[in-house]
């Protein structure tokens, strides 16, 4: 097992990464406060994991909520359900929320723990790969609106974060992939020897090998953490986190929550900010082959929706948080390995790339 | 003018308290930041300030947003109506919200401000007594719940808020009446020279003479800034403030939210507690007949509702923020002037103070 430390002053917290965690009651039980835990879990994750999570927690009173598994339910409405819940059970200021699933589970539960009686503690346990290498470090919490994604949240910090590696074994190949895509950002956006690493180890994450993901999470881990106990709130640096996020969200958005995994399309996204980056000369055409070659080889989609054609695409994109007064701040590749925020970029490149997109999406479809 | 800081480090921000402030632009601007404003209000203030308030902005791309007035929407759903018109003008991350009116909508829109993309900033212009000297200082923001008041929130503070006080001459006399509840809230818990000053001067308050409202605005707000600035997120002496409350909100929950207000409830609220302090022997009659005397000459009722029997009325109290694990902690007069947060009491005593309570409630009705 190994403990990265989250350093955040008084906020810091510990993630444990290891096979066979789940369970492991010593790991979790120094962190709750209170007499009372509530579990969140959704359908998917509770036949598998719910029984070992409750065991974790028998010394206490312990209740749980299954949700409908999908981002379609990360809204107000579901958060709503959780708070009755939380009231029916007399759940008071010092329960301890714990999120059993993937990001969407996270994000939910974290936002409802930021809010319950103005906040109270929460315990991660991520099940996917996404989630343990992304969603689990920095606490960002929130929930969808239908004009966007994340649009309504907080900033909450769980007390500790549980990645174990065995839930990985029951993901399906696709969340798989999806969880690659925030990997492979890490790399692109600031550790080009982690790239080199990913370019040679792909095959083996694919197959699932636990030591190539333990590493694999460790370093993503290692490197989020980093850039958050630098910027927790995301007055600068945090920023380059969002490395594929802006084009991202607006597939998310524009196809309907749910349709294409939050990972896919920050892969997709990843490539057309790559592809901008080109275009705006700060990357060769070699690293943007490179690019566009370890998010197909991850199974990932590379080309951009074909319901979605440029003007849409910029209309979605300028509803984005980055967005400041309308004007668009990407995170575009100084070079490779080297994310920027950026909005001094030339206006005309990027109608051209979101048009390029789109006409290659409707000659040839998705690529995958 | 009055300016009282709220020192809470990068967090402090100032109160302006006096006549004809609304208007002055060069107060608020300096605290706005991003090139855009909303501006929240309701039914009933809008068309008094409105205009007044947008004034001040006229140099920032301004909108505004007037919801219906009352207690009973200070929900979930209203609060996602503002997040639909944020979204609909393509409010960014740097948007100033701007709440204008009274508690309610102070607390929505601070707990909008606290949400909308993780954060923005947010003024209070306070337009009713209450507001001003309570909602106005320490950052409690929220919503109520179908099952409790205020259980969903966050901790926010705006970033500096105008108490005019010639909004107070629009107050209906009811409004009145229900911001005087919390200033002799201030008096009851920690200031026993405030209690001498209000059973002098209580005439005046009622009368609206402002030199009187004032220096009571100023004394409260001072009164609370001190507490705030020792325990901004309430792990001890904050919980003070809830004198009267625990009770109240049994009171605002049981009858439906706004038939009582706030403040009136809180007046009950205080008597109640006072009647348990005296029960308990740490005040005297004339403690007790002092208390009572001062709530009923602030015209504020001191008899709890005849429809909340003493079991219905326990079993709402069991839901309160400060209850723990379903055992109630109250804030109790330890003496006249000093209050004390309190869980070992008498259990049997409680149930008497609420029997009897009822008893009269049901036999005389309510005294206003």
């Amino acid at each position: 097992m190994k403990t990265l430390t989250v350093n955040l002053g008084d906020r810091s917290y510990p993630i444990f990464i290891g096979k066979g965690l789940l369970g492991q009651a010593e790991l979790v039980l120094p962190h709750v406060h209170g007499e009372q835990v509530m579990v969140v879990t959704n359908k998917t994750i509770a036949p598998l994991y719910l029984k070992k999570t409750l065991d974790m927690f028998r010394s206490h009173q312990c209740h749980h909520l299954i949700l409908p598994d999908g981002e379609v339910y990360k809204n107000l409405e579901v958060l709503n359900q959780l708070f009755d819940e939380l009231l029916l059970n007399k759940c008071d200021r010092n329960t301890t929320l714990v999120a059993l699933g993937g990001g969407v589970i996270g994000d939910l539960t974290g936002f409802a723990a930021a809010c319950y009686q103005r906040g109270v503690p929460f315990i991660q346990i991520p099940t996917t790969l996404l989630a343990q290498v992304d969603s689990s470090v920095g606490g960002k919490t929130g929930v969808n609106h239908a004009q966007g994604k994340n649009m309504i949240g907080a900033f909450h910090q769980p007390n500790c974060v549980i990645a174990d590696t065995d839930t990985l074994d029951t993901l399906d190949d696709r969340e798989l992939s999806a969880g690659l895509a925030e990997v492979i950002k890490y790399g692109l956006l600031g550790n080009l020897e982690f790239v080199h690493w990913l370019e040679d180890n792909m095959n083996d994450l694919l197959a699932r090998n636990p030591q190539a993901l333990a590493f694999a999470i460790e370093v993503s881990c290692r490197e989020k953490a980093a850039i958050v106990a630098e910027d927790e709130r995301e007055h600068g640096k945090r920023a380059l986190l969002n490395l594929g996020h802006t084009f991202g969200h607006a597939i998310e958005t524009g196809v309907g929550y749910g349709k294409w995994l939050h990972g896919e399309a920050v892969g997709t996204g990843m490539l057309m900010a790559a592809d901008l980056s080109h275009r705006l000369g700060w990357i060769t055409d070699k690293d943007l082959h490179r690019v566009d070659n370890l998010i197909d080889r991850a199974q990932l989609p590379t080309r951009s929706p074909a319901s979605l054609d440029e003007h849409k695409f910029f209309e979605l994109m300028t509803r984005d948080k980055k967005a400041k007064a309308g004007h668009i701040r990407l995170v575009l590749l100084k070079k490779m390995g080297q994310a920027v925020l950026c909005d001094d970029y030339d206006d005309a490149l990027l109608q051209q790339t979101l048009r390029d997109h789109h006409a290659i999406a409707k000659q040839y479809g998705l690529r995958v």
